[in-house]
């Protein structure tokens, strides 16, 4: 992809890096955060919500659109883009991680996984060739190849099983992906996964196989799958050392606003994560001095919005005494309107991010959001 | 509200009438509908959803509102229009209807109730002039009088209790309220309510009481709680009968596409139910065609929206496959895409049926809307 991504500035050699990333969906300005819309919903949000918070780019997930409402319906309705009125980018994850976390009864061998759905139990079976076919049909613009995500923690042993079998799916992948054609008219691109989880060896030895098949982007993933917040930077930022600085590198399932700031500060592209979505719906909003909790009753007769100069609708709309109410009353606009703010948040966090180390004050502004936050994380 | 409210056309002496009705927060255009917005949201929409949907009043329930966030809260927060958000007319109902149908152990007396609410039975006591105070602090722009709504079947003894008690606490409404100024800078109009359940000369008693006490308006309450249809629209019919031509006229509770039709054609000029918004956050969607429910494995492939030729904004993003979708999926953005299209349906037809009184038409438009529905009630 280094056709169609360009690195604007890095902070230095190993830090946090501006670009934009061209699809054909339209661009996107990184580093940047992906709201997740696993079945093809940021759930609570409509598209002009999404873009009413400023959002660049949606995650689907192949798993779940896969069992529900499966692929012949989303080809039959034109594509994923069609099919729920979003006509910007949209990343497809491939149902690794999911497999692995969701599903029942699996059976994992060296060609792929056999299991039963966390729905209804039905059996079913991914291997790599058919993940990238699952894919080209829900037609993202970013999709991954189907990867061995192992839990936290592992052994070594199975460490290191999964990052053999993550490397030959990779082959796998990257063969049927092109050896196929998008359906719907545009280009996909597809980014490999990096594993290895808490082991600097096996990240070392993945990343070197999985680069060497030349992948559209990288993805770090394995993260962020419950190990301590420390050694998930220092695994970033080694895991982000290891690959070509011209590709777009995607820092999987993260994360809070401080985990953000601190992975661009170690050179990561792109983020996904149910943060700002999740806890947004049960009342949690994020602020330039931390997060607070809508349903505290400090917010009972509070007529200021969540965030004084904030210009996200919600703030525009509602105090947090009102939002107090509908959370109470569980009147789903408590939750969507949270949920607006939240990516608001998310979006503008990565954008001033952004503009600082196209000014090269990457530094400063890290220093100024602990500074706003009272240093707390 | 003579000085308020002008009849601009009337297409029979008895029968559908277009006015205009002028509040502080705007015009009401009538025949109008107001969606239920029980604690002071329309439930999945925000105040731009409504207007989107062309809403031109919203309903609110004083005695909800004063079980939670409760009245303190709203006058702290600046009245219920600054505490949602929403600048257009506000209705509140007295809460009579809810005192009578969902609390628990209630203790009637000619003076007012007592009864434990709802949510964690706390004990409160509900008189006439108590709940013009509890209007007054919500401030909408129309409120109603504190009125004993008998259930249906109810002995006649029951029912003339009703009606003398609804009559006697009317007058004591009507003195609280001109003793009462507004609190917040815009005037509010008073409506009085005609029980009387299916007795006619109960109708007719109660009417000329309520009558007398001369309001700014008139409700026909009691109706469509119940009884057989031909009964509601006899009924409705002569209560209107019974009202002045000068004043508006609400038919409390009301109703279905057809329901709104046939009263409108008995004299009636505003509606409120929760029909379209119950029913949309359920799957079922209004068309010129019928009704027809979402869940409905007919159209999990459907790629056009819920009506071809409806400008609301769900139709012009969602497909019927993908709002089917959604709500398998249990997606609040289906129940909010659908309650704004049943809105837009609703509030359409009550402009149509307006333009059809003024254009002299009202009887082909009402041909017309059968025949659309294949005769269909």
């Amino acid at each position: 992809m280094s056709d169609k991504f360009f690195l604007l500035e890095t902070d230095s050699p190993d830090g946090a890096r501006a670009g934009v990333l061209h699809t054909e969906h339209g661009e996107i300005n990184t580093p940047a955060f992906m709201p997740v819309g696993t079945y093809g919903a940021v759930k609570s949000l409509s598209p002009d919500d999404l873009k009413n918070a400023d959002t660049q780019i949606i995650l689907g997930n192949a798993y779940h659109l896969y069992i529900r409402p499966g692929i012949e319906t989303i080809n039959r309705m034109g594509g994923l883009h069609k099919f729920i009125g979003w006509d910007q980018p949209i990343l497809t994850d491939s149902g690794g991680y999911q497999v692995f976390s969701l599903a029942k009864m699996r059976e994992i061998d060296d060609d792929g996984v056999t299991f039963r759905d966390h729905v209804d139990g039905t059996k079913h079976r991914f291997t790599p060739s058919m993940v990238m076919n699952v894919e080209r049909t829900i037609g993202a613009d970013i999709i991954m190849a189907f990867d061995d995500c192992a839990p936290y923690p592992s052994s070594l042993d199975y460490l290191s099983e999964a990052e053999r079998r993550t490397a030959s799916w990779a082959a796998v992948s990257k063969e049927s992906f092109e050896s196929s054609e998008p359906l719907y008219g545009y280009r996909q691109f597809l980014f490999g996964i990096v594993q290895g989880g808490t082991q600097k060896e096996l990240r070392e030895k993945s990343a070197e196989k999985i680069v060497s098949l030349d992948f559209d982007g990288y993805a770090v993933g394995g993260l962020a799958v419950g190990e301590p917040e420390d050694i998930m930077y220092e695994l970033c930022e080694f895991n982000a050392s290891l690959l070509p600085k011209d590709k777009p590198r995607y820092l999987m399932g993260v994360g809070r606003p401080v985990d953000l700031i601190e992975c661009v500060a170690r050179g990561i592209d792109m983020f996904d994560c149910v943060i700002p979505t999740r806890n947004g719906r049960k009342g949690t909003v994020y602020t330039k001095a931390g997060k607070l909790n809508l349903n505290n009753s400090t917010y009972k007769m509070d007529e200021d919005p969540i965030e004084a100069d904030c210009s996200c609708s919600s703030c525009e709309s509602f105090s947090k005494g009102y939002l107090r109410h509908l959370f109470k009353m569980n009147e789903t606009l408590a939750g969507r309107a949270a949920t607006i703010h939240n990516l608001h948040y998310f979006n503008a966090l990565m954008s001033e991010m952004r503009k600082a180390i196209i000014e090269d004050k990457f530094n400063e502004f890290r220093d100024e959001f602990y500074l706003m936050r009272g240093n707390k994380k």
